[in-house]
């Protein structure tokens, strides 16, 4: 079976999708349909994976105690965080991530399984590190099919690991990788909410490919 | 300005896109056109990263001598893996790897900038991982711009990073992540070469979420 050719029209769309694909910050507080949620997760599933290990193990986060302390938790790193910068700017941005936090109607916790029995430790053995990667590359593919379907995605890094894990009652032997906000987005645009504030501009022109 | 709606045909052509992406091993040994890798290298760079750091570095590895010194290391480190496999599938496989890297008419190595200047270190406080990972983003971005054009990508990854690092002149503060064979797929299948030789299977049916 020959790969169905994908025309010119989707490889344009595609580009698109890759250039609206952005960190969300501002969401409307109504949720999405249950069977969307469940149809971004199976897509999810659908991403590279290191000996087809399929590693990646998502936490809804509905309880609002947990969520809370997720928040608390935000806000304790990211005032230690933010001690090292000029203090206005790196304020408000500390401020635009929080509201993520609050007005996102879902809550996605990204793990992990460090050491899988699926896949048979293929492709591993030098590099470890590829078995988190691929939870990465699911939340990519998470990333992208909502976007084709107009739903935002902001990913919290500024959280302390340990803490995560203990506050979601996660399964020993799960590493945690990503805490995403997930909802409609208020205000989407092509240009990163960091370039609109002033925080860091994209560099198109910068050469990243060298050769040898 | 509003984002593009995608029609629901772009949605369903893209989770096709998500099926048919495949690590692939038979590569067609004629390059692609030089437009057209610059740009999927260039698509790799709308990837997501962690405070707009854009910390991916591609090598494009083109002479002879470095790629004998990857394919002899691939050879070390896949025999050491082995080991601790029954014997004959898993030499099968090892074979396959290794036709990729015979083949493919294009070897990129992808690094990335550990601690960038760009981007600030916004972010990546209490998760430095997360620079790793926005290199891995654009790897997958990579990968489904290719897909999308009919190019095949497989990624090698039982190899030794200091050994990559040495064989390709790397620059210090680069942490190599990924290396990756990329040509005209010989042999495009919907179905995980894993799963065809019948090292592993999907497990479509296992429930990657819980609720907390």
């Amino acid at each position: 079976m020959n790969a169905p050719p994908f025309s010119a029209s989707f490889q344009s769309e595609l580009e698109t999708l890759f250039r609206w694909r952005r960190d969300v910050r501002h969401f409307r507080t109504d949720p999405l349909p249950r069977e969307l949620l469940d149809d971004l997760l199976q897509a999810s599933c659908l991403a590279p994976s290191v000996g087809l290990s399929e590693p990646w193990r998502f936490v809804l986060v509905n309880d609002a105690d947990r969520r809370s302390a997720i928040r608390s938790n935000f806000e304790r790193c990211n005032a230690e965080a933010l001690k090292g910068y000029e203090g206005d700017r790196a304020a408000r941005y500390a401020a635009l991530k929080l509201a993520g936090l609050n007005d996102a109607p879902h809550h996605v916790a990204v793990f992990c399984e460090k050491d899988p029995a699926q896949g048979r430790g293929l492709g591993r053995s030098t590099m470890p590190e590829t078995t988190t990667w691929s939870a990465v590359m699911a939340i990519h593919t998470f990333w992208l099919a909502a976007v084709a379907a107009e739903v935002g995605l902001g990913w919290v890094s500024i959280l302390d690991p340990d803490t995560v894990h203990h506050a979601l009652d996660a399964e020993d032997g799960w590493e945690f990788v990503a805490y995403l906000c997930v909802g409609y987005p208020l205000e989407p645009s092509m240009t990163p909410e960091l370039e609109r504030t002033g925080w860091e501009q994209r560099n198109p022109e910068r050469r990243v490919w060298i050769t040898r």
